[in-house]
């Protein structure tokens, strides 16, 4: 699968999660312990995230890396 | 969670899966398109690797990225 379909899909998928939470990109970049302009970024697909910055997102959302990579899987 | 402990065992979970399949660095490098000194320091848990590569090496051992972690998970 191509590189940018899946940062796409794991960018919208993020956002998603974040917004269902009701918070905001700045609420969740104090969250997750990451910058608000670099959690914008991951949303809009547009960084090849690392495993570390996807388990902390993930963490943030109050699930496991495992379990938000299914959710991404589920739309590719 | 340290990043060094995640990539720590994340390496030692590819490693474990990789000689399941009975295959070498050199071959599992090729199979998942990845350079064999990559695929050695990931083993290693030397590098903070992305999640498109994540992708890539799960595809290699005929998992879903999602599976490889909820192995990963198990361990921390």
């Amino acid at each position: 699968m191509p590189k940018k379909e899946l940062m796409t899909i794991f960018g919208e998928t993020v956002r998603e999660l974040r917004e269902s939470h009701g918070w905001s990109q700045e609420q969740f970049a104090v969250e997750a312990g990451l910058h608000r302009t670099y959690v914008g970024s991951v949303e809009r697909g547009e960084r090849n995230i690392t495993l570390n910055s996807t388990w902390r997102i993930a963490e943030a959302l109050d699930m496991s890396a495992s379990s938000l990579l299914t959710l991404v899987e589920a739309k590719l």
